[in-house]
């Protein structure tokens, strides 16, 4: 019998010139993640069903991959939210508050195949998680973990989207519409991805009067702060509703200090279409986009919310986060063919010797290398000339090193830079 | 309905102090992995059943995790060799041949629960896969590895245990004891856990007359290099076998160029009672012991084999690999108190300001040792003094910076070592 020996459908694997571009950006994210001072957690793949599923249901419930071992009914998890949650109930009394998390790690969705979408996923995720009355401080902290991972990574200009919930809730309420928050809600979080015409159609369905009207003014504000508050303020005259005005000084004093904390103006919209969904979030809330590339969505997302471990504790704990869609994201790019794989090595210098005696020279100068943190790679059986400047170019290293006789003779080692020809001394590296 | 918030039994759960230092162990791994240019691959955890089962069975078909998702009878892995094998079998026309990869994964077996048994458990390998005859070269550079990761842990003294296969296949084969070989090999490989009248129990049952004490002198060769070749010498002159020679010339190529690679001769063991296990291997294995612990076993350990793809693709493709189960190194080394958990925080730096105006510039610092590639946390609401070095304390930073209105305005901004009460300059970090 024939074996396959394909991955899995919706399993992502990678060839080793793309895993080192994964790991690239997988490492950029880890390291502002530690910048920041989030401690890294790492929970089980496998959890008990009734432990995941206590808040889920519906689509999650069906998409779960689920499975008895012994007596014991064990599912995949399918997000890093909900194990965060029972590790936090299960630990309280051992973690420092506010307790800042990054979790790395893969999910399982058993979505119906498709080209984009997987079943094995990596998320990326942060969180800070309070016993006490948050500031916005803290939003603004994951937001600037965010725009400081993005600004590195380089994928062209890019632009986070921020609103507040408590200014959505506040309209709803004013307007005293409250039985149809879930509609309205769900009309905003769909409104760019259909027509205007659809748009006014099913705002139209949801027979909201005039009051439409002060719902579209409010998802029209978008911009910079000071814009945007101007407007809002107008709003707040015509509602005149609390959470409306909690919203406006949180979102003006997140404005300030995402400032203060160095995030870029220019980085920074404002924009009362972000909704992310219908609950979970109760203040801020934002997602990420690439301006080249708006039609690939947001690619990091996330907010403000009231009650983490509500199925798992009796501590009411709020908190705020934001998830990368690493996988995703990484394919994405991939497509769009904004991604380099250079490299089929993790070592930037090659050492190529031509005989027995150049091998041991080439152990003792690679020894030599790595005591100083650098990765070299020899290699391990002789080589001609010819053959080596060959597998140096396939290995995509940036430094080489012929080691034939006369090397050994005169005791001259250098590297050649593989893209300029130039050679460069040891002393140098 | 109260939800249970532990983890399931035999899957390790860290709190982040411990975490931080399985981190710290894991990315030494990681590092001197890529320091010798080996890339790292990542397969999916779920695979076909029938791809993860096409060598295996008996105990691991037992322990596997096995479950169906629609149509598709899937499992999860429960090592990372047999992907590994899939996937170099899937990639055979993309990969450059020697193919060094490194792979760092969660694997699974749903093992009977017990203390220092792990269900979930992480390995760490590296394996060189080769088309063509591989040298003992390629057996060296993995030990290597394994050598310099130990030599920077630091956990003490260890051991690098070495033998080779073919010595005790062709002392098998030589004193024509083909039909006893399992038995033999197995023996051997218990030798060090039973006692010695136990072992003699146990040789005479195999009914070997005097050939055991040819196998006694053997499994007694124990020391350097020179040691042990004239030890195997005296051997090769009693049962003359070829199998046995190419063992004693593997050895000692090996031997040599272990010291050329620059591994240091005290830790190094020739020691024929390593044979690990009863297949697989084909020429060199090894193992590693740390030598004030003996009792934990081997902490690292792998060898050469002939036939990696065999189930997968008609291609012959031999290799050399080494794992690490770093689950339960980290578990017996935390159990024996070897591990430090001084800390709470990734960050080394601690911003701590008084007030508001001192919170703006706290920002700014941070953003500045960022910069500079340090891990800085500022606390996000003003506290005082007392409370702020409390807080420092707690969190285990090296550095803690108290910003108050005197700080503000002389423009004063000094990090307080931790440990030694001295304070130091911002342009000294």
């Amino acid at each position: 019998m024939k074996i396959n020996t394909k991955p899995l459908p919706g399993m992502m694997e990678l060839l080793p010139e793309e895993q080192i571009e994964f790991n690239r950006i997988l490492n950029v994210i880890k390291k502002h993640h530690s910048q920041f001072g989030f401690v890294s957690i790492d929970t089980p793949i496998i959890e008990r069903t009734e432990t995941l599923l206590a808040k889920a249901g519906g689509e999650t419930e069906k998409q779960i991959y689920r499975f008895k071992k012994g007596d014991n009914d064990l599912s995949l998890r399918f997000d890093l939210t909900v194990p965060t949650a029972r590790y936090t109930a299960n630990n309280l009394g051992q973690l420092l508050f506010p307790f800042k998390r990054s979790q790395i790690g893969k999910v399982y969705r058993g979505e119906r195949a498709q080209r984009g979408r997987f079943r094995e996923f990596y998320q990326c995720d942060i969180d800070i998680i309070c016993k006490e009355k948050m500031s916005v401080n803290y939003d603004a902290e994951v937001i600037a973990v965010i725009y400081s991972i993005f600004k590195e990574l380089s994928f062209g200009d890019f632009t986070l989207r921020i609103s507040n919930r408590n200014l959505i809730s506040g309209i709803i309420s004013g307007l005293k519409l409250g039985d149809k928050a879930d509609e309205i809600m769900a009309l905003i979080d769909r409104a760019e991805k259909i027509t205007p015409t659809e748009f006014e159609d099913q705002a139209n369905n949801l027979e909201l009067g005039d009051k439409i009207e002060i719902i579209k003014k409010f998802i029209n504000c978008r911009g910079d702060i000071d814009n945007v508050l101007i407007k809002l303020k107008d709003i707040a005259n015509i509602i005149n509703n609390e959470q409306f005005l909690l919203g406006i000084n949180e979102l003006e004093a997140l404005g300030s200090t995402l400032l203060n904390m160095g995030v870029d103006a220019k980085n920074i919209c404002f924009d009362m279409l972000i909704v992310r969904g219908l609950d979970y979030y109760t203040g801020t809330v934002f997602e990420t986009s690439l301006n080249d590339f708006k039609q690939i969505g947001s690619i990091a997302s996330g907010g403000r919310y009231d009650n983490l471990c509500g199925y798992y504790s009796k501590e009411k704990l709020m908190g705020v986060g934001a998830s990368i869609g690493l996988t995703r994201l990484f394919w994405t790019l991939r497509e769009l063919g904004l991604l380099n794989f250079n490299s089929k090595t993790t070592a930037k210098y090659l050492i190529m010797p031509m005989g027995k005696k150049e091998l041991i020279k080439a152990y003792s100068i690679a020894s030599e290398i790595r005591r100083k943190g650098k990765n070299v790679e020899v290699l391990l059986e002789p080589v001609n000339a010819k053959k080596a400047f060959k597998i140096a170019d396939k290995k995509g290293v940036e430094f080489a090193m012929l080691i034939g006789e006369k090397e050994l003779q005169d005791s001259i080692f250098k590297f050649k830079n593989m893209s300029t020809g130039e050679y460069v001394d040891m002393a140098d590296i």
